[in-house]
């Protein structure tokens, strides 16, 4: 069945105190290839049928509607995965 | 700078709490394309100089080591964003 997938990211603006904690951790345990950390969230939604325009527009709807919080986050991606 | 985006989802085996309560949600607005959401984290680790193969292999270390727990989540995706 086909998977929409959407990315959800804290905006870049504000700090990303998770990101921030795996980062200090990368740091204290010598892992020093990245320089910054963020984390956000990713959300695979199941599709029964076929992905029409309709479900695709659906599913921005609820990206930004319900899956995330515009006050803090950016939607980066709404995707049907391969 | 480049970005390297690894991207963790809960086992397929087990249930996803979050998920289920996001699908619950759906169900409850009218929302009836979905028919299961599952929700997963996506990291973003930025890269200072290039993307060599070494700092590929650290990267896909840390998924596993750091970023993820083997018992209840799998790393699907370690990605050089373009």
């Amino acid at each position: 069945m086909p998977t929409i997938v959407v990315d959800v990211m804290p905006k870049s603006e504000l700090l990303d105190p998770q990101g921030k904690a795996v980062s200090g951790a990368f740091a204290r345990t010598g892992v020093t290839a990245f320089s910054d950390v963020r984390i956000g969230k990713r959300f695979e939604l199941t599709v029964d049928g076929e992905v029409t325009d309709a479900v695709l527009a659906e599913a921005r709807r609820v990206a930004e509607e319900v899956l995330s919080n515009a006050v803090i986050e950016d939607v980066i991606g709404v995707e049907v995965a391969e």
